[in-house]
């Protein structure tokens, strides 16, 4: 019998129906002798229609009072959720932010947590009692209520099943895990039944979007168990865990855990740069100072005291980038500027790779018997990252899930 | 300069543009240099939807959870006038009824407040903030929202009064004060300057319904001076007070205040019932167990051994009264039972009949003169009310106005 964090997302709580088949899952598990708490977001829509409504008031008004405002769609549902456990027989209390406490600091509309005590919380299930409890909320030393901002929710399951030291926190979402690619690009992509934290953040941060990225970080950084698991069709999910595959003699064990993608990249050279030290930062320093996110960065070693410098940045700061790049490559005597706003980066994610040689070539090799030409690469630990053009997307992730086995039967 | 505290109901929060409207009738107070503690309801309707969508899962579901969902209609719109007051240059905070905190006991839907901590608001006071404070709720001593029943907000705007020692408490509404009597009724009814607490509680419950009459007790026994005024219409509006007006030598000072009625009651007759102690206990008993509440009661001295016994009840509920009877009837060996459905109750109110006598034979001789018949009279210190047929409701209303010279200029 475990003690169990469930957190379940604004899609599974928005309407009273759903509401009421969350209250029918959750008392499955307490019937089955678990001590459950759960976290619950919003109904999906109500934090929008609540920020939207202050919004009109003052779009640059007291974040503070942004913040009492948006916070009270939890609040209605954590009540509601109370009710229809009640009414299926099982004793249940609801607990905002401020009433479990779940302390912040006082940065409004983006806190973090600080410290929570789980006393109540824990005193309710062990009388045999479920705590429902508002994520995405807090109070402030000053006693205010201050919100973790959107998503967060995610880190208010977690940070409760670190609290608490539970065996393992649960997110319930409209997917029924996470998947070895997007399923809509490669119809053959599985469902993976675990899955490291640091593989996870490099899927979530490159696009396959299922949890915030600051709730895996949290849960990695204090060694939560992470589940993450579909509120509307029933399955194991997948297991988000410390633990990494042992990669002893076994040949069936999996290197790649997935294939992430990004159609948002575009891609600008400067080639013929001098090379001379600081050339980096006199290229980045005015993208960042145009507030421009850089994804990607690639230097060539140059052969005639010269190099090309290229770098990815979001599609829709192209031109922008592309402008300034013209008038840095003049003051630095560049040859020229050159881009492309129809890339796509495709990334191979697993820890198998760290002790096992030739995914690299593997994956390069995969890409040219399909035709592909790679425009860039960059590789990390864990990742391995190519820039391609955008109309190879789909056959370049089709055939690295072949190319890998990740069609195969799961993973260990 | 004075302390004011300001209650603005639902349909002065009903939208956007009224809470700006709202957000300027404060600043307006701010700015010539009141100290303003504002109370607010729900926007209207909002509660109403809040507690629909709570009884959807379960009508008779934990009224704890009822409250935590209800109490969040208060804290969006504390943080929609708060933004509001900011955009217009007031500083504002707002605070939900466990921020401030207004203590309560645990009735949850129906709960009392016990004590109001405000030295938070009037710390925001003295620093030239205007502090808005969510109506109708507050927290129990084990840390649950509580809601104080419908209407709530007033009693929270007196309350606050109280604890502050607020210069006056001002009650916003949809209308511009208390009348003389219904203007629909007498189109030259007038709206009183000044009224005490007693005739406000006797118009209250006779109908003239402004004020939610937990908040003019309260405001009565803490000694609060309260003002009833129109959001949406300048004006000095109605002050309820302890002062009663000083009935000396001033001929031109009214004994009446004002003329309620009920159209809603129906009168049932015994006649000949047996004159012997409990008799009245034997013919009310049967009505109380049927949960059946009970208005005036008059029983006539009986000659010959035998009385009249007549009081009135709800008229929804005269048919299953009449049937009760009845059997009672029978029992006691009365002579029979009578009633009659089509009856209203008007009623003079004023604390200045005390000390003047005749209040009562001019109001008879008045309603003779006109030919209305009277079927029933009870007395109080403070009230006179009839009984007589509907049909002659707007007619006694208005020649009882024009006897007791209610349209005349303002009393002092």
């Amino acid at each position: 019998m475990a003690l169990i964090v469930q957190k379940y997302g604004g899609t599974s709580m928005g309407s009273v129906e759903r509401i009421e088949h969350v209250a029918r899952k959750v008392a499955s598990w307490h019937q089955q002798g678990h001590q459950v708490v759960v976290v619950v977001s919003a109904m999906s829509g109500e934090t929008d229609r609540l920020l939207k409504l202050a919004r009109s008031i003052d779009p640059r008004g007291s974040a503070r009072e942004f913040d009492q405002i948006a916070a009270t769609g939890e609040q209605v549902t954590i009540g509601l959720l109370a009710l229809a456990l009640g009414k299926l027989g099982v004793q249940s209390r609801s607990y905002t932010g401020w009433q479990v406490p779940i302390e912040t600091d006082d940065a409004h509309m983006k806190a973090r947590i600080q410290r929570i005590d789980g006393a109540r919380l824990l005193a309710d299930c062990a009388a045999g009692r479920v705590p429902v409890v508002a994520g995405f909320q807090g109070i402030t030393a000053d006693g205010s209520v201050a919100t973790l901002g959107r998503g967060g929710s995610d880190t208010t399951g977690v940070a409760l099943a670190a609290a608490l030291k539970a065996d393992e926190c649960q997110i319930y979402t409209d997917v029924d895990g996470v998947y070895t690619t997007d399923p809509r690009v490669e119809p053959k992509a599985r469902r993976l039944d675990r899955i490291t934290f640091e593989e996870m953040l490099e899927l979530a941060s490159l696009g396959s979007k299922v949890l915030q990225i600051r709730s895996v970080e949290f849960a990695g950084k204090y060694k939560v168990p992470l589940r993450v698991l579909s509120t509307f069709v029933e399955g194991p999910g997948t297991l988000i865990t410390l633990d990494e595959p042992q990669s002893g003699g076994n040949v069936e064990e999996p290197l790649i855990s997935g294939i992430a993608f990004n159609r948002d990249e575009a891609q600008i050279t400067m080639t013929g740069v001098p090379d001379r030290p600081g050339i980096a930062a006199a290229i980045l320093g005015p993208i960042g100072d145009a507030n421009i996110e850089v994804d990607m960065i690639v230097q060539n070693v140059g052969g005639d005291g010269a190099t090309d410098f290229t770098f990815t940045v979001h599609r829709n700061d192209y031109e922008r980038a592309l402008e300034i790049m013209r008038g840095v490559a003049g003051e630095l005597g560049a040859k020229g500027v050159a881009g492309a706003a129809d890339i796509v980066k495709v990334s191979l994610v697993g820890v198998g790779m760290r002790s096992h040689a030739g995914v690299a070539s593997k994956m390069f090799k995969s890409l040219a018997a399909a035709g592909i030409n790679i425009r860039m690469i960059s590789t990390s630990e864990i990742k391995i990252s190519v820039v391609v053009d955008e109309m190879y997307l789909e056959l370049a992730v089709r055939t690295l899930h072949k190319a890998f086995g990740l069609e195969g039967t799961p993973g260990a």
